[in-house]
Formats: C-alpha cells, structure tokens, sequence
C-alpha cells in the first residue's frame, strides 16, 4: 500500500456498475514525509475522503474489488483509510 | 487506474478470441494536467474512444477479462471510460 | 520479494477487518547492502517486527491475503520474516 | 500490453512443463516509434515471431497461462501477436 | 521474466511453510547481455542455483505458488531455470 493526497475528482463517463455512485479520486503519491512523487493514481473512494487527505491507497485488482462487494468490477486502486499519523 | 491520450491505432495479428472485433489502441500516459509522462500503454477500446480522447486507463488482468466478458482472455489493459473532467 | 528497514508506524482509520489488531508499518525499501533506495512501502506486520528491522517484504495481493488467513482483506503487502543476515 | 521487439533467444534448463516444446525469446521493449526503452522481458513466444519482429507483449501471469492452454504454468510474459502497424 | 545473477543469499526467520527446506537467494537483476541493472528480487530457488548463475526469474504470485507446489504461500519471486545462453 502507499500514502496518496487527494487532489482533486475524475469525472468519467463510464459504464461498469462497480463505479455506480462511487467517486473517482486523484490521489498524488507521497512519501513518507508527505512529499509529493510525481506519480499518482486514480482511486475509487470507499471512506468519504476529500481534497487534501493523505490516505491509504490499496492498489491492487482483487482487494479493490472485495473491497467493493463487487467481484467482477473494472477496478484496480481504492482508497482504504484516511491516514491520521505516520511516526 | 490512470490517465491516457488515445494517439493511434495498433494492427495486429492476434488469434486469440478476446481481440475479435476489438480495437487496440495506443494510449499515452498522461500526468494529471494532461502532459505525456513518456509512457504508454496498449489497451483494448471498451468506450468507443478515439485519437486524442483523454481516457481512463485499467491495467490489470483480471478486472480487464471482466470488462470484456472473456474469462480466458489475454490480455491486460483496458480503456474503461472517456475522461470528461479532472478538477 | 524485497528487503525492506521498518522506519515508522501509520495511524489510519480502515475498517477493513484485515487490519483489526494488525500493525501497519511503514517499510523503507532498501537495496542487498542496507542502503535506503528512496522507495517504501505500507505493509501489514506479521512477525512482530519493530523499527530498525530489516525485513522481508512481500508485496502481492493474493499471499498476502493467504498469510492474513483472510480471504477478502483490502491489502497488499505484507512483512513476511526478520532478515538475519544477506551474505 | 506493450510494444516489443524480438532481439534473441534465451536458452535455458526448465523442467516446467510449460516451457516444453516452447521458445523463449528476448524481446526489447521499445516506444510507439519503436525505439528501444532499455528495458526487456523474456516471453513466451506463441506466434512464431523471430529475430527483428515487433510483437505484442502481454506481462501478466493469469493471461499467459491461459494463453499457453496450461493453468499451472510458471510463466509470466508471452507474445500474443505479431505488430504489422502503428498508426 | 527477467534475468537474474545470483548474488547471495537471505537468511529470515520466516514462518510460513512454503519457505521450509527451500533456499531464499539475492538475485541481481540483470540488462540482456549480463550487465547489472542495480535493482534485485529475493526469490525461493527451485532449480539448485548457487552464486554467480545466471538464472530465470518469475515474479508472479500465483505462479510462483503453482512451481512450490503450495497454493497458499506467501511468495511472489521465484527461479525456474538456469541460463545456459543468450543469443
């Protein structure tokens, strides 16, 4: 898993019902200290976070998908958690 | 997921069943203000998209056999939705 | 599978039932020699291990559910044993 | 998927059946003008491609094992076609 | 798959059974014609590699499992062939 920061919504028209009422985040990946990478990925939301949250970003097919309740969805990345502290 | 700029069309001779009648497409990958990173992706077409449609990219296997209704499909990459916006 | 040196502890709110009572230990990846290779990953801890520790990481989807003996979890990467030595 | 072009063959004792009867070919990722990107894959040839040939690279294990007709193959990579044209 | 030197080997404490009687060694990714890449995989040798070899590496997960026989283990690398020649 790695740390991201959501910086903004990804508005796409897309057909797959696992992104049925669930929002498109772009999440910049960070390191550690919070720093931006210069990578970053497009994660479906699952723990109401908004712009500026550093978060959990899992970023694998089948956990993205369980994740979802959803065993056939066209996912791959989901945000897991709000992360409150890295030390 | 992340973000692509459809730049062309990739011809083909492929046997296997899950690229029958399908489009291959060349996809720039693109960083969150639409600037090409230097990568690319070859990714089967699910949306109808075309040359320079910014598009959102799955690059994963098993979500991208379900996108196409092909449990044996090879195949890896596929283009789940035309972007309309990134805010 | 890589070597990873623990380097700190993620607070994260997830209420994915992997991570009951699991630590989620931030791992700096590290090349043969020790060195910090500027990459890390976020992994679940299942051999007790604890900052300074150089460990084996294992960063894939489907073990790291197997090792968790969860078979739905949210997660990725995982510490795997306390490397004694690379020679 | 990626672009790739044929370069060699890698020989090698495998005793996983596979690999029986199969060629192993060195293929150099290249860029959508075809130019090299430094970096390889070893792969399965299933389409006869020889020396020079740009080819499709499929990297994901699922698909290749599928591919290859063989759920328990020790394989990743494979050629799935031979690239006649990028445009 | 990627070429691989094997440089060593990696002495955890590891738990998980996939890992009894099996050797853990430090491979060195290496480029087409032998060269050092800088970048290294731990994997579980199957084939009785020893330092120096220059080995075929698979890093997959469930082929890996699938080589070790075990379809619960927590592994992602493994050697499957040594390389007799490049050409």
């Amino acid at each position: 898993m790695k740390l991201g920061r959501v910086s903004g919504n990804v508005v796409s028209t897309i057909c797959n019902p696992v992104f049925d009422r669930r929002t498109l985040l772009l999440c910049d990946l960070v390191d550690e200290r919070g720093a931006a990478t210069g990578d970053y990925l497009i994660a479906v939301d699952t723990v109401g976070a908004g712009p500026g949250d550093t978060v959990l970003v899992l970023d694998e097919g089948n956990g993205a998908r369980q994740v979802l309740g959803c065993k056939d969805g066209a996912v791959r990345a989901v945000i897991v958690g709000i992360v409150d502290q890295v030390d």
